[in-house]
């Protein structure tokens, strides 16, 4: 007995967090671009549990302690992706939505999807490997988060299923920058003026101008994310930093491909379900 | 100039309408299945306005209304659908919201697909088509209406990509038979149960179960639908009459290719998006 679920990467552009006193509430703001790759689950009742990433074993709290909420009885949870981990995709809300779905049909639990989402929510900003990844992968999309946490105030910019490129520079991991009080307050303010701008225009390549804005302000990128920014811009593509990772993306095809670690997915509109 | 937008088919296994002052916030609560069939629409501004479906002359109030709210210029609207219309799948709803996103892209209006959705929801409670199609078919899947109108407040229940077969009998429309007050208190009451019941376990095959037990007890079913949900079950396969429709549909591949008007589809999770 076995059973399979799909989440799709996230790429935010620009985000805001806000964490209140409890995690279903805390979040992010922001908006991003949902991609038809992302991870893929099987969850099979074993003798011993195991969590593998691509073949190798996996320690991924945030989908340990959400499947824990789910049931204590053993499971091997078979993670795949093409994308990489720990680059700015939100692997960590699509491994634990895309384990939870999976796992609710092998244990016949009969969850709500919002309720899964729920618990794959929480148990990110609990972990915080991740604040508004959940929200975007419930629907898939164009998603502009209105508001934070769960259940999901989103909405979604009408897309055509286009093509997005990306590029990852493998650099060191960008999340304890957050510590930082100013670099937060500077983040909140940049992060609000994007909202409000894209609202007031939300298209697609508004997304962008807003993301690229974002970028320069937060100053979280790496110089070789902002060398690919300026050469996509020289091609007069419009670019900016998958929000938390050393990467870069762009809409269009292959608009990266001189890179070493970049590819081309296109943006994925079902959301995460069951296979 | 021109764009294209696809929106599912939506059956409804079961309803229970709701009408209060206020058009956004009538609709009616129920669960049904979205179909990768449905509506693919092309808004082109025109000389003169006009819209056709299967290239025929197509008069359909809800899309002109909709069309209407959302600008004064000329458009021409190409629908087509390889379904039927008038037969329980939702089709003017999946015409409007198509045609709203198309027509909300030709004409860079910029509305986000919640708005549109809204449009397209109103438009139907105004011209009575229909109460709940829309807010199904905005997120696609196997979708629990909550709540009445927009909003949506929907649950989706987790479902692969599954086949739905259907049968059409092409008979007389059996929306007239509403009007009767007996009928209308007896359709509210069996709605309210199959709601109840399908939450206590929401799971595909519940959503069956609680579906077939509404068109017994609605009593809307022709007889012909009545013989092929006989003839389904005599296979172990479950079936129901699409609420409103002189049509049967069940779970699985060519449940009811015995018949002249009938298919197979998948469900679709993607609902109305821009092509």
């Amino acid at each position: 007995m076995s059973a399979r679920a799909f989440a799709p990467a996230h790429i935010s552009g620009f985000f805001l967090p806000r964490i209140t006193g409890k995690h279903e509430t805390s979040g992010s703001l922001g908006a991003g671009i949902c991609l038809s790759e992302g991870i893929t689950a099987e969850a099979e009742i074993a003798d011993t549990p195991g969590i593998s990433f691509n073949n190798k074993p996996f320690y991924c709290k945030p989908v340990e302690e959400a499947l824990l909420s789910l049931t204590e009885k053993p499971l091997k949870i078979t993670l795949t992706s093409t994308l990489p981990l720990g680059a700015g995709f939100g692997l960590s809300g699509a491994c634990t939505l895309a384990a939870l779905i999976a796992a609710n049909q092998v244990l016949d639990r009969h969850l709500l999807l919002g309720e899964i989402a729920k618990l794959a929510h929480t148990s990110e900003v609990r972990n915080r490997t991740g604040l508004g990844d959940v929200a975007a992968q419930s629907t898939g999309g164009v998603v502009i988060r209105l508001r934070p946490g769960m259940p999901p105030a989103t909405e979604r910019i009408p897309a055509g299923t286009l093509p997005v490129s990306w590029a990852y520079f493998k650099g060191i991991s960008t999340e304890d920058v957050l510590e930082d009080a100013a670099l937060q307050r500077q983040i909140v303010k940049s992060g609000r003026e994007a909202l409000k701008n894209l609202l007031q225009k939300p298209t697609l390549e508004n997304l962008m101008i807003q993301s690229k804005r974002f970028t320069e302000q937060a100053g979280l990128a790496s110089s070789q994310v902002l060398d690919a920014i300026e050469a996509a811009e020289a091609k007069r593509i419009p670019a900016a930093q998958a929000m938390l990772g050393d990467t870069v993306f762009a809409l269009g095809e292959k608009v990266f491909c001189e890179y070493r670690y970049s590819g081309t997915g296109l943006i994925n509109h079902t959301g995460a379900i069951l296979l």
